[in-house]
């Protein structure tokens, strides 16, 4: 059995870091904030921790700028979703790009991907585009109030639905008024979000909520069938826009909505991450009923229009749909889920894994403070598979068989490292 | 003299025009709305008007779907700087491409773009990065409140600085929460800023403006030095961060600093469009003060660390030193300014030509409903030149000698039609 020690290559990584610290707030912001890397310097075993920077992908693969390989189970946090540097779209993708991007006016690949998502999504009547998840969602907000006349918002507490003044989890440099407008309830509990209506007073422009609870450092949690109908329900009812935040599940659950299955219609979808296979690009999509005020509102960005997300999309959207993509990740996710439970048992370790398959999250259970979840994911990227250990992670169409059966060769020796170390 | 008709093919701009109204609220969002392209049907002369839809662009001239040319004077609204296609830029991008763009952790080109713009701009101590003008501006926002503490916000009444709910000049789904911290000012009035800091009750985060006023509709004004000194003395003796906001004028003026030249250093300047030729990226960067509040406040976004949109930032500064782009880009527009005063005066047309020259607004004097902007608008463009009537206009570093006289020799008709219409 190997010891716990680091063999991974850090010198170049060390010194972007030591560079990036002088030039960037804190080192890094956001999601790739260095404070959000799992563990820093400190811990026995694991100085170095994750890396910072990396050189490239490809495949379901990445390779830091020292050199160091992964089979990477985090996605770009999602965006890759048909593989790093997948040569179908990227090619498709290439071919727009020398014709052009942003234009003084937008290109026909716009109308091409807004008539390829209204013909796929069924509660989808028309699409609008942006460049960020938290665009998407902020526009779907502005249409709610815009067609409702009212102000108030209702969000589950925890959830993020991006990072602006409404949304943000930071607290640093927000105001009163910018959650005002704001009422919380908890998810899959209907009496919460009843009296959060009532603590609305009726002025409720929209309720906003993902597809199933996937927030960070608790196990992920499904839609409760009852709940999701009861919202509609209750939107009906007030007559508020049900807005479902697709942001990070959207294409990895069902890619004609992630609530179809159970009957559940939005009437707002907010999308972004893995529509374009990490090409930038945001989409609203919405019903009939709120086509007059998404036409009312003033939205815009300098990039918005640009061809090249467009191309990604309908080139993201013909891969999905020619390899099955869902079908593909989710028999992934489930032999990994799979494995990783045969190998935590017969290590000894009670394991939580929740969520769907193709956007897991494991945990270690009565690990309140992650310490084995972090020597165990740092263990698994010594030996070459990045995972998570309080993030949900995200299975891809490109994680072949044996890119899984590989991860989980290294992935029972992590455990038996971290069973044994030496 | 021809007449004043079009002769534009429009029958593949009419068929999109058609599917994209069945798809997109109202046909079209934002700053490419139809309903903000100059003219529609109605006219005398110009049925058609302007072309929705294109299908490329080379160097500063662009074609619509149907394959009509034209010699582009609004540069995709200010992000094409060095040329549609530049072999150089996009060669460079495509480098990084080739590796990757959004992966789990940043590239290293984002550390090399960071030290790039701290070592280009005087008043950078750091720099973040995201995807759309209106996420620079508004970090700068969050950023001054993280900072100071305080809520409020000064901004110019009329200037535009994105299309959040803070932000945006529509009214559609905007809440009085929403602009519940901002006071307004009239640019280049020093009295009204000191009123509106004496409303903000000493209460002022931030002041926010751009680097002269370019507004729509309106003749362009350029800042009053005293006036720039003064705002820096308010906000110094106050305690607030003065925001410069140079996403419409980043290195189309100064490439160091729109302000550069009158001595005035803000504390935090926003930019996006141009840096990087069109591929999207915005930067906000700041002084030393605001580190410690800029690596406290959460902002994010999924595509914000992609190397693609730092290759692209690092070759449009390249290329814009290597071929002094702001010489270059203002000998093109004094020269296409210095031909239509000419050209105006023999025609016995007064215009109003006002800004920057490599920004420049042109209007008819006595022309309030842009009658008259509109037809010469549209006659330039059936002869192949686009403007624009009351945006202002955008000259780039592809602007050639030869370009800028084949213009001029297309205005002079347009204005020799107008004045003489069959």
């Amino acid at each position: 059995m190997t010891a716990l020690t680091e063999t991974r290559r850090t010198s170049a990584d060390d010194s972007l870091r030591a560079r990036a610290a002088a030039v960037i707030p804190g080192g890094m912001y956001g999601h790739m904030s260095v404070h959000q890397l799992p563990m820093a310097a400190g811990h026995p075993h694991f100085t170095a921790g994750y890396p910072q920077f990396y050189e490239r992908g490809a495949g379901a693969r990445i390779w830091d700028v020292d050199g160091n390989e992964y089979i990477d189970f985090m996605c770009a946090y999602g965006p890759m979703i048909a593989g790093y540097a997948n040569p179908e779209i990227d090619s498709a993708v290439a071919a727009v790009q020398r014709r052009g991007d942003v234009l003084t006016g937008p290109m026909p690949e716009l109308v091409d991907y807004a008539e390829a998502l209204v013909d796929l999504i069924p509660s989808a009547d028309w699409a609008m585009f942006a460049k960020n998840g938290t665009d998407a969602t902020s526009m779907a907000v502005v249409v709610a109030r815009a067609a409702t006349g009212r102000s108030r918002l209702l969000k589950a507490r925890a959830s993020y639905h991006g990072s602006n003044a409404w949304f943000t989890p930071g607290a640093a440099g927000i105001t009163a008024a910018d959650r005002a407008d704001i009422r919380y309830f908890e998810y899959n509990d209907l009496a919460s979000l009843e009296a959060a209506i009532a603590a609305a007073d009726g002025d409720v422009a929209g309720i906003i909520l993902t597809p199933y609870q996937h927030d960070g450092y608790v196990d992920q949690e499904l839609v409760d069938v009852a709940f999701a109908r009861g919202v509609r329900a209750a939107a009906d009812r007030i007559g508020a826009a049900l807005i479902l935040d697709e942001v990070r599940t959207g294409f990895r659950l069902d890619i004609t909505g992630a609530w179809e299955s159970i009957g559940v219609r939005p009437d707002l979808t907010a999308y972004s991450k893995a529509i374009g296979n990490g090409y930038s690009i945001a989409a609203l999509v919405g019903r009939d009923s709120l086509r007059q005020a998404a036409s009312e509102i003033f939205v815009t960005g300098s990039f918005w229009m640009g061809g090249v997300g467009f191309a990604a999309g309908l080139a993201t959207l013909a891969h999905l749909r020619a390899v099955d993509g869902v079908a593909r990740m989710t028999a992934a996710g489930q032999a990994f889920r799979d494995g990783l439970a045969q190998q935590a048992a017969a290590s000894g370790y009670a394991i939580s894994q929740s969520g769907p398959v193709t956007m897991p999250l494991v945990r270690f259970v009565d690990d309140p403070d992650f310490a084995l979840g972090i020597a165990f994911s740092n263990a698994a990227l010594n030996l070459g598979v990045l995972l998570h250990p309080w993030h949900n992670m995200f299975v891809s169409a490109a994680h072949s068989a044996t890119d899984i059966a590989e991860a989980l060769d290294r992935t029972d020796r992590a455990f038996r490292e971290l069973r044994d170390p030496r």
